[in-house]
């Protein structure tokens, strides 16, 4: 079957019917919300097998990776519905205090959902950040529409996620404009999403070129909109020398692994690696060469990835600043990505921003510094990182205190010796950060806190009992922990 | 003493002696910031009664007023502190439970400072809103360096708090640069901070059309930053028929009372009456009349809002769409607002886009609608806002449920037969709204919840106990309540 765009006729249908459906689904229940994300969930697991086989088709992916993200994917709709059920990320806050004038005060405060949201399908994660991913997830836990446009390299395996998401609306006796789906391939169909008045709100994953060009067209709107893209990111890791010294080889294996886990294809990976030149550098840079060379190339998503993972690879390795450090000892077929490190001075990485860019795929570029104040200077000249990760250990950590407390603001998540590959999905979890990692550092993507991002604060004053939503009724019906003149209370 | 534009060498000092403080103050303790913001509340009590006398003269507000507002500000500062060092807004995540595929966790999220906010003060509020107001008191609570920009309308009153914070971080032993104080008239001063890349958010409270530009310019650059503006709204009031019928006359006398408070000058400001056409509206409209009618002409803030407010009510005085319904029997002298009420029929109203705009001063409008369903379309076509007001007996709400349940989703606060002017400082409040009432509704300017606008969200993975902020550490030596493996505890 061809995928083409679907025509804006019928975009505007779907769109006008989401605008409806939110005129009734804002209203719904936290438990209702909750019932869909497990009706989707159920859903998924029914068509579990034909969703592997024909992700794999589509994505290149194995397997054992795409049973795994579905399993996070289910994970993500359970528990994103049982924690829009708990209620907490509502912050439900009442206040019946007379005031300083002693005048009566009956004010409260919970989250009203936006409106209908346009989520932009992932290409490297066609379960847990597509179709019905996180975005989907948190969109339709906090109350909203949801319009996915599918990523046009998986576009079969997201009609099957389409599909399952409108039989469980469909099982729960919720209206079909609730989500609609569409294909696009033209950057005008985006364009059209992102614009259109009716839209509130905008989930992404995938490149900073892209993700920029929503974010322009969203706040260049007569009334401008919050756009949640997820995009490029270095990952930088420090490896401090006398961890380096003591852990060499372990690290070496460690990063190796990491930066060709999935291809490199995860945003989280560790895309610089910033030493001090010294003997344990070499001993390090042999084994993770050692191990590089032992690699078998992968075949990449698709092939636009794999036509940018070749040509950014290249122009990164002719630049005179550069050495290849590493490759696989096998050469990739087409499609593949050929595992590489390169290396660079610290002084000529400063000097050529080019080498700050993300290369998505199994590339990773090691920086040497001369010395600790160098790479601080590198530190400094860093743009904003989902992550950042620290090799050390502990008596070094208090030498390198000015580079740690420097990266922190740079960052959503700093990582003490551990690889930022692998993101646990609960609420202590930050994935987002600084721009150009994301569009807004003050929302993350993954765990529950990323309802939050589809919602707004309202205050009810003076309102009666049965014209509150349920959250801010005096009796409490939903057993929420609120904020009650002041004081947190059952 | 004339206040010039301050040189822009002078101002980028000062931004980088800002920059140069965060370094530090990100890492200052909570009661550290609660001290800071005392002490700045200490230091302007002392100087009550010069700031109100100098206030006095510089925006004509009178003096039971300016003290209230002084009384608001100082409330602001300490609230915001003891919020501050109670923690809570952190929202600190632990989790510690293995995952899934039984691996150790150790994830901790918490709050990180942006960085230096800009804060444009507010010409209408010279204590509450403007150099030591909401912005600044919730940007260094949040444990963000701030530069004021002093409104050109009261850079006297600005200077005195200026001092007192300067002098409240001597003696804090704080850094000078946490502070910083500019005089600028030209659009470029405002330009300038906002481009700055060491920047990293904008506290406005003022038109939407300054407000917008800002917001531009902060998308527009190469880094875009979060700008909270507080801008327009016209805080829609409508009035069902049998509420119009029982009160009428309370209600024409609470209307009058509000939209003439503060001389109109309230963000608040009732500026749309909504009604049917009835008998009893007659009655109302004739109470209305006298009540305005008997009403004094108050000097406004400044020439720029005099001008405006005379020029922006004769332009719709003179609409063929607009009759004048009441007007003070006394004229307004230089400077001052003649309180005014007109009216338009929905039909035309819903024809001329221009009636959709604040009148920033004593000037209302009555909307006369033929039935309930042109009411509910008149609804439809309003902009976002910061309040609705529902004026209705509890038997009518039913009949106009979708009109409230539409209302809902263009405002930050919904008010059952109350005035929206006054606005409560307490975590349940919402000061906020869809643009263009504001430029973020997902935070608000008012209560303790606003120190959320000036910070993100930060995951540290694995890091020992005596690297964490002292919100995440194991002992919980702050005895917050935390969310720890999934449970709020203490």
């Amino acid at each position: 079957m061809a995928y083409t765009d679907t025509p804006l006729a019928e975009i505007e249908k779907l769109i006008e019917s989401a605008a409806q459906c939110f005129h009734l689904y804002k209203n719904s229940s936290l438990l209702q919300r909750q019932a869909l994300l497990n009706e989707i969930a159920a859903e998924l697991r029914k068509k579990a097998d034909d969703l592997v086989a024909t992700a794999m088709r589509e994505t290149n992916l194995p397997e054992v990776r795409l049973r795994n993200e579905l399993g996070r994917t289910l994970f993500q709709l359970e528990s994103y519905g049982q924690a829009c059920a708990e209620g907490r990320w509502l912050d439900a806050t009442i206040e019946t205090r007379a005031n300083a004038a002693g005048a009566p005060v009956n004010l409260r405060k919970t989250l009203l959902p936006l409106g209908p949201v346009v989520v932009f399908g992932a290409s490297n994660f066609p379960f847990a950040y597509s179709t019905a991913g996180g975005d989907t997830a948190s969109a339709l836990a906090a109350g909203c529409p949801v319009i996915v446009k599918a990523h046009p390299a998986h576009p079969e395996t997201s009609t099957l996620f389409a599909d399952a998401i409108q039989r469980a609306i469909e099982l729960q006796g919720l209206p079909a404009g609730l989500f609609g789906h569409v294909y696009g391939i033209s950057f005008s169909i985006g364009e059209y999403l992102v614009k259109h008045p009716a839209i509130r709100a905008v989930g992404f994953t995938g490149s900073l070129r892209g993700g920029k060009q929503l974010f322009d067209w969203a706040q260049q709107r007569q009334h401008p909109i919050p756009v949640f893209a997820e995009m490029g990111s270095v990952n930088p890791v420090f490896l401090l020398p006398e961890q380096l010294e003591a852990q060499g080889t372990a690290l070496a294996d460690q990063l190796a692994a990491s930066f060709t886990l999935g291809a490199g294809q995860f945003c989280t990976k560790p895309g610089l690696l910033i030493a001090i030149e010294s003997e344990p550098l070499t001993v390090f840079e042999k084994r993770l060469t050692d191990q590089v060379q032992k690699m078998i190339p992968v075949r990449l998503l698709h092939q636009g990835i794999a036509d940018a993972f070749i040509s950014h690879r290249e122009e990164a390795l002719r630049s005179s600043f550069v050495s290849t450090l590493a490759l696989s000892d096998q050469e990739a077929a087409k499609m593949e990505g050929q595992p590489t490190v390169a290396t660079v001075s610290a002084a000529n990485w400063l000097q050529d921003r080019s080498l700050h860019q993300e290369i998505f795929g199994p590339y990773t570029l090691l920086i040497k510094c001369r010395d600790q104040q160098e790479m601080l200077t590198v530190a400094a000249a860093l743009e904003g990182q989902l992550t950042t990760t620290i090799m050390g250990n502990d008596k070094e950590l208090s030498t390198y205190r000015p580079l740690i407390d420097l990266v922190k603001e740079k960052c959503g998540r700093l990582i003490l010796n551990g690889v930022p590959t692998g993101v646990e999905v609960c609420k202590a979890m930050q994935h987002g950060g600084p721009f150009p990692a994301t569009t807004d550092a003050r929302f993350g993507a993954v765990g529950e806190d990323a309802l939050k991002r589809f919602a707004r604060p309202i205050c009810y004053q003076n309102w009666p009992n049965e014209w509150l939503p349920a959250e801010l009724q005096d009796d409490n019906p939903l057993g929420l922990l609120r904020t009650v003149n002041g004081k947190l209370t059952l």
